[in-house]
């Protein structure tokens, strides 16, 4: 026991000198390298205003925008929403000089800038300002006529009309298509009358809707005559100026949530609501002077799709929201796990870096990280493509991002919580409260299971249309191959990834031919397939982003920064390799090289360690935005 | 769009009857079955203490135990607290009638059937109670001497000594061995001098500590002269008599957590702090008047096992603890699941318990929580042995059980909450809630890769003693097999989990061995083995668990509930097998048994559907307990 005091005395002396540079000098430890300035990499990551970007970090950090590093930790339901909202008059503030709802179709690419340059620990305030700017605004874009805009959008911009989306009600989330609300057009007074017609379709979720907002665009069914024109967008106010509710309007409070408790999520019902005729948000269908609707698409089935259109960059920054979040809990997670020890030596216990089964809970998510953000990155450019613009792939690579990237951070979030231990647990440190308050991501904005449905049918007809090369496993040579070479190779990862998604595709087809041959309703067919859908959707989701990362890793221009993602890159995919048993079982891989791929994984794992540091900061996050296991922790905890 | 109309009415019809009733009567739908009584079923899952389960039950719901139905749900930081406070003398109160902490030793069954029939919202209540009651007073039970407990246990009871755990230090959470807190014997007083010599030391996330307890037990290293005895526990004052903080202690906050406020954890450092001789618990070592220490346990290395043996039943109510909020998670997701509707056709849309892919999300946990409580009832079985107790067995069970079951419950809640969509994340839908307070449960009372580790050490050591049959493929006649009997029969599933282990764990001995063969330490090569050790672990409880439920379910009596049960049995054990890709690899399935095996668990999920409530309810819990969606909640909604 005479090691206590050896140790006691070792640790006094660590923590007289910066414990995790002093790391370097004790024997058997792991010394975090730099083989590029992580700086230059968040250049290559995020190349788009650049500029702007630095300026707004910045702006986060400053002291004088201290309210904006307030944390709702601790406070009452109330207490939370009312810093949730100056902390949102505040961000408005500062978006009027980046960013105006117009970008959304103008430049997409500065819409990511700004939402990807957030440096906040309550996530509720994006989320708010989310609803505002992103949901309530850019709906009144897409959907708004010209004039529309034009008297709309300034008003968005500066606030003075605080806005909510009401699309879902309490029996219709996922199938919003089947919403109650009713619209019927009063041509007598030039009016839409709106009610809820029953309790289930009473707005629900309504993010805004409980305090703040005194605007929302709401969706109906429109009825104009005896036809009714499918689902369409109103504007309309719920509050007046001195806050109380409008007549014909009720409110009430959904409630307490598990998380998220800085928005305000309300319900709202509707009895002979009357709202003005050029109220109705009509690029895609409205109602003229005489009474008259009419729309640019038929039947009105088809609109429907048009009319929730505003989803899907709501999608696509959801994806960008994981990643971010997920960068800050792995810098998190690894930095502490630098300078966290137990275990080992008395005298010089190890670094949880060390242990391969700590390294196998953190980098894998560090290589995901890397590709979903690839990935979104493609999204981003068909974004922000002028001409020719593939509105088909945009929708569908939405949503797979969404999903994906939701469910990723979900996991990872999870394992950095419990990589820190009981720290992981304290709220300053961040990665909990990430984790709760994102947990909805992986619900709202479309639910996950929904999102890989509508990537599916996606591929399923694209295969009726071009049917994908019959699967064949690769030649005994082929499977012969175990080394690291060939196994890291990005060629073979992307045959893995291609062959596996044609092999599904047509499994699925079958299956649900089978099914419909054998007399059952096409729905019932596709139901009864279900996990076999939602399997072919993460399948697809798989192969694409490994392309994007393929892509994004081969143009870097820097040959250390390419070397440290080609690391993650191989990690990554040998990774979904080892986790699905398809290859085996359809013999894409031998045994072997299945054992070779397992100790593949432990040695990229080994080499990717000292270089996670590194990568971890190639999201731009400062060590000032980490709790306190990020940084100093012991110096943190002195009495 | 008139489909929409008739929905309309459809629904209004729907509500003005019961909503879950209701279901039976329309085509297409599911209609849940009941084919046994679940509290017949109840009756023989939680056969002790039957009588003193109902009364309890009942006190917890009753209306004049409100205060025990207050959900923390909104509150600040310390009304939070407060109420936690609150409710946690009233639990002392009720115990009173029920347990004395004498009951870990002489009926460990008293004090499951106590923990198992909590009924409430507030899981902070049951884990402040926790630690006075079972960390607290159980330690001072296990490690006092007789006299010790007599002086003690009373006061533990009528909480006039509020306490507290203190084994964590900043710097040692999962290696205590270790802390640093330094307590010398000083004969001349006879009194041992505590001290906290570096910041690292500091007693961390000790809760109770931060506002509530005026007494701990704080772990110490012991030095009697010039030598080190190990790691002792200390029955030490920390608070006055009016609340003020005794002298030589200091205490701080650990501040907000991401869950689980009501729990006041704080951190405790100690400057030459004196406590009396007789307040060192002796049972495994203490000072005798003369200045002596003895041990009937030598060397010290040793007495540590002892010394921290009260957490070998924390762990198991924490096992148990998971079972009971997983049942509350699957019952309200189940209800949810029948009463809940989205797609489908216009005027009779589906509910969601028809989709396969939502089956495939709920019920395979249900499956499992039904495993896990037959390995937790062998467990307690073990527990209560008075003579021949199998201390080690006990160990290596509560250290996989609570590991096993953190994990199970971690997803299951995960999965229940999304599957109930938006609502799942309302705090009143109890599910969210649940599972951000239990998140800690994978790390507190021994971080769950660490207890995967103690139990692949059995394993490996027991193999040694006992090498396993050498590991062998089937012969292609068994796996020629396909059919439903022989798939789901239980010898094949224990076929399957019994050679997977004894394959695996050659296979980890052995990469074992050429580790340390190529010259690595034995700590190195250990650690470099740490994903397989961890899924040796697993790998081992998959085996344990499948064998008690087996046997659990072989035993019942009633027809009904073994066929019920034996469905979710195989479902079990067909799913560990669908997802470990060993099976195939290894060429103990074919690849026509791994279609076939994937057809039978989505057979197995549509013939559990329909009792699948029934199920749930086995548990216990009566609807009253579950929130809005558990239960009526068109109704629940109205304005
Ligand atoms: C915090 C929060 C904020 C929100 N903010 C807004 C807002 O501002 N405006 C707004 O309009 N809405 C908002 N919403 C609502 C949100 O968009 C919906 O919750 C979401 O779309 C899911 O709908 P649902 O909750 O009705 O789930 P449901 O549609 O009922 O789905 C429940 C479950 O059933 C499954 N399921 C459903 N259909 C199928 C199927 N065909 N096959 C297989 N599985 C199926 C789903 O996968 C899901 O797991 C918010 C919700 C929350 C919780
Ligand atoms: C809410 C809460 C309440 C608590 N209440 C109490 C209490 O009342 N009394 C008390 O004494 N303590 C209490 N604790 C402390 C708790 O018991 C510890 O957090 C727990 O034992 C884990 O220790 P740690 O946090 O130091 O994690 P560490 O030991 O630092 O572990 C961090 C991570 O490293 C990994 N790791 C560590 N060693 C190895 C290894 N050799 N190989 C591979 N991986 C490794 C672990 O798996 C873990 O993921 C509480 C904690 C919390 C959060």
């Amino acid at each position: 026991m005479d090691s206590v005091n050896r140790r006691i005395s070792n640790i006094e002396q660590h923590l007289s000198v910066n414990s995790c540079s002093d790391a370097v000098q004790t024997s058997g430890t792991l010394e975090p390298v730099r083989p590029f300035n992580p700086d230059k990499l968040f250049e290559y990551l995020f190349p788009h205003h650049l500029e702007m970007r630095r300026q707004l970090i910045a702006e986060f950090e400053a002291p004088e925008n201290e309210l904006m590093q307030r944390a709702p930790f601790g406070l009452s339901y109330t207490q939370e929403r009312d810093l949730t909202m100056e902390q949102t008059k505040r961000l408005i503030e500062i978006a009027k000089r980046y960013v105006k709802v117009i970008d959304f179709v103008r430049d997409p690419t500065k819409i990511a800038a700004w939402t990807q340059s957030y440096r906040m620990r309550n996530i509720a305030t994006t989320t708010l300002f989310g609803v505002h700017f992103s949901l309530f605004g850019a709906t009144i874009l897409q959907l708004g006529t010209d004039e529309q805009r034009e008297k709309y959008l300034k008003h968005v911009e500066d606030f003075s009309m605080p806005g909510c989306f009401a699309l879902t009600e309490l029996g219709h989330g996922s199938n919003v298509q089947q919403i109650e609300t009713l619209a019927v057009y009063d041509h007598s007074t030039e009016e839409f009358i709106i009610n809820s017609p029953t309790i289930t379709s009473q707005k629900y979720f309504i993010g805004g809707a409980a305090k703040n907002a005194r605007w929302t665009v709401a969706f109906a069914q429109l009825k104009v005559g005896e036809k009714y024109e499918g689902v369409h967008a109103f504007l309309m106010r719920i509050r007046n100026e001195d806050g109380s509710v409008c007549n014909g309007v009720k409110i009430a409070d959904c409630g307490v949530k598990m998380a998220l408790n800085g928005v305000d999520n309300g319900r709202l019902m509707f009895t002979n609501y009357r709202v003005p005729r050029d109220q109705l948000l009509s690029r895609f269908g409205g109602v003229n002077k005489a009474g008259i609707y009419s729309s640019p698409i038929n039947p009105a089935i088809k609109r429907f799709a048009h009319n929730i259109g505003a989803l899907v960059i709501g999608r696509y920054i959801i994806s960008i929201g994981c990643i971010s979040f997920s960068a800050v809990g792995l810098q998190t997670a690894i930095n502490y796990a630098f300078t966290r020890r137990q275990f080992g030596e008395d005298n010089n216990e190890r670094q949880l870096i060390t242990y391969a089964v700590h390294q196998r809970r953190l980098l894998p998510h560090l290589a995901f990280n890397y590709g979903i953000h690839f990935a979104n990155d493609y999204l981003l450019r068909l974004l922000a493509e002028k001409e020719n613009r593939k509105d088909k792939e945009i929708h569908v690579y939405a949503s797979a991002l969404k999903a994906y990237s939701s469910w990723h951070n979900r996991n990872c979030l999870q394992d950095c919580r419990e990589a820190c231990g009981g720290q992981g647990f304290l709220a300053d440190n961040l990665i909990g409260p990430f984790k709760s308050e994102t947990d909805i991501y992986t619900t709202f904005e479309g639910d996950n299971v929904l999102m890989y449905q509508q990537v599916a049918k996606y591929i399923l007809t694209e295969a009726r249309r071009k049917p994908p090369p019959e699967y064949n496993p690769p030649s005994d040579a082929f499977r012969a191959k175990t080394d690291s070479k060939h196994l890291r190779s990005f060629d073979f990862l992307l045959q893995a990834m291609t062959a596996r998604l044609n092999q599904y595709v047509v499994l699925v087809a079958n299956k649900l031919m089978e099914a419909v041959g054998s007399g059952k309703p096409v729905m019932d067919a596709w139901n009864d397939c279900g996990s076999y859908i939602l399997n072919l959707g993460i399948v697809f989701t798989d192969k694409f982003i490994l392309e994007r990362f393929i892509e994004g890793v081969s143009k870097c221009p820097d040959d250390n920064q390419r070397k440290a993602m080609s690391l993650l890159l191989s990690l990554m995919g040998l990774f979904i390799i080892n986790r699905d048993t398809w290859f085996i079982k359809y013999q894409f891989i031998s045994v072997d090289q299945s054992d070779a791929i397992e100790n593949e994984i432990s040695d990229l794992c080994k080499e990717i360690a000292p270089i996670s540091i590194a990568l971890a900061e190639g999201f731009g996050f400062s060590t000032k935005t980490m709790g306190p296991i990020g940084r100093d922790w012991i110096a943190e905890n002195r009495y």
